[in-house]
């Protein structure tokens, strides 16, 4: 089930773009691939956050060519023993740290995992800060150019579980929360198309609100909370033209509920 | 007037860069023509700010080569049933919701518009809330690579005005607004070169100040306010070494006028 | 000690990303050489703060391959009589502002310096207040395609001394400062491993605090401080899994200091 490789490079990360980490990260790629396309998915993952990682990670790698190498570091634990896993699923090759940040369909069946080995790739040996640069970087420039075979990453290993919850489906409602916010202040939650549609679910109750599920933003006024099942396929909660987070003053792991077709849930 | 595609494409967005929508789309891209240069003109145009971005584009777009494909998406309105435009103009491409992003230079006399027809280019029907992804993307990378002929994006078109406002020209004084802030905080205005030339302004005056207009920021003293026309042809006030913005508290909208040589505007 | 071009321009500036001045920067480099690969170092250096530029350039350089051309663009006194220098050491190429941007290993000895002379390279008069595209950005393209030579880039220049101060080696302690704070608010000094081995340090005092060395993060407990020598090889302090800007409420040039072993700095 090997592919050959894109070529392309993807990084995400919570290492911001106000400091160089990123284009230092770069340098290394191209150093040893002149001709690596490397795209940034993003870099504003918030510091540490392994759920918004893993979350963005499982939802964009689909938008590539298979082959293409998707590096993710998001490492509190960076400079311990901690693994770093190669995996390799539908096509496409993934790089994290071993911290729940892939997500399952990533490492179930059909899925290859490897523990990468610095040492055994002639690497010098990493900072004890920055493996992005000294592990990372080198690693996914040799796998996308195909100077390295998958299988010569390292030894083969398994991953731990993913940091991502699945909904949770229950007689009177499916359950999720919300596991992220974009730029707009929209409210991503873990509610797929698939739990909304089992249940036939209509609307969605997210702290004192009940809103009626809609097809776009659009089908809202202006100030008005909407939700919709948004372009990754998951519920989103948004003001139309305005910040459903600063607006409801909702964050992270907010529980997110859409009662079942026919049922009420606030009586 | 047709001009060869140069490869390029840049992206001007309100999506930010903290979640991965810009890099999907620059997914989405490679996928179709693996050789594009993908370049970010920005993507930290204010949430639903159509008029940053029509500043932006017609003030930017003549760095690149011509044959480049320029892409602009601050789209409110995504999902409902808003035209996406595309225009050939001064030999490049540009594609934007009809909103009034396309400045009047884009869309008048000897530009080419045309309504993008998603369904007759063979592309997935478009998710609700992603068209950048869904539609701007694959018709970018397909006008750049030479796949698709301009004349083929649709039927004739035409757009609505441009948000942008003119400088209006009075007896006493030529009349504009603060048109976008920079990242220094300094307030960029409609107030253009000629406008001002042709009045032979030498002041100008903002909420509660009157400056004289200078060749460059350190003609200023470091915390003083200064006037000049900046490098994109339009009058700048800026805070030498500090933010205009955060000093004098005004923002967007602000009215800024230059008197008339000769006239006292404040007697 | 000529290098061949890498191809490659790496672009470090305080212009952060919410506006389009690097993306036009990146129009005009392609412009002049389609195929150079442009690299953000960062462009989220604090405006004004040369401090912090000629810190991450030092720093960063050397992860790119020989023959890259470094732009550096923190430029206060833009439009004024100040020269850009051009200047090539270690195999690489540098273009900043004269204001002690480039670092004393950068314009030492075996270092070769110049004043860019934007006439002698037929580009048209820049404007007063955007040099990064109008002579750094054509300058740059035309040394990293190999079109300009670096001999022909203007006359032999000198440069002014670097804004970044040495360590302060004393017989009880080794002092430095704060020079950078990065995206997770770790504090990052000029405390430099050499400085701190040679004095066997073992402890730092910042502020009202004192903290053991560590060799990684993940030696303190989630919400402790702890002092790391950093993967650029100078000490940092961070909070495991927190913010020590935020937390501790240092900032730029705060004395940091190391005893001296034996020494006992607080009695």
């Amino acid at each position: 089930m090997s592919v050959p490789p894109s070529g392309i490079v993807t990084l995400l990360t919570d290492f911001g773009l106000s400091d160089p980490f990123v284009g230092i990260m770069k340098g290394v790629i191209a150093s040893r691939f002149r001709a690596a396309s490397v795209i940034d998915l993003c870099h504003g993952i918030p510091p540490q956050s392994v759920v918004d990682a893993a979350f963005w990670l499982e939802r964009s790698y689909g938008w590539f060519a298979p082959g293409t190498v998707h590096v993710a570091v998001v490492d509190p634990t960076v400079g311990s023993a901690r693994t770093i896993l190669a995996a390799r699923a539908h096509g496409h090759i993934f790089l994290a740290p071993d911290n729940g940040l892939l997500a399952a369909s990533l490492t179930g069946p059909g899925a290859e995992l490897r523990a990468v080995d610095a040492s055994r790739l002639g690497l010098p040996p990493p900072s004890a800060t920055f493996h992005g640069r000294d592990v990372f970087a080198p690693v996914a420039a040799d796998l996308a150019s195909g100077a390295l075979a998958f299988a010569d990453v390292g030894a083969p290993a398994s991953a731990r579980p993913c940091v991502l919850e699945a909904p949770r489906v229950e007689a009177e409602a499916v359950h999720g929360v919300v596991v992220t916010i974009d730029h707009f202040g929209n409210l991503i939650t873990n509610l797929d198309r698939r739990a909304l549609e089992a249940a036939g679910a209509r609307r969605v109750c997210v702290g004192e609100h009940e809103v009626a599920l809609h097809r776009t933003y659009a089908d809202a006024a202006p100030g008005e909370l909407v939700a919709v099942i948004n372009a990754f396929e998951v519920l989103e909660l948004a003001i139309r033209d305005g910040s459903a987070e600063r607006r409801l003053g909702l964050g992270r792991g907010t529980p997110v509920s859409a009662p079942v077709a026919g049922r009420v849930l606030r009586a």
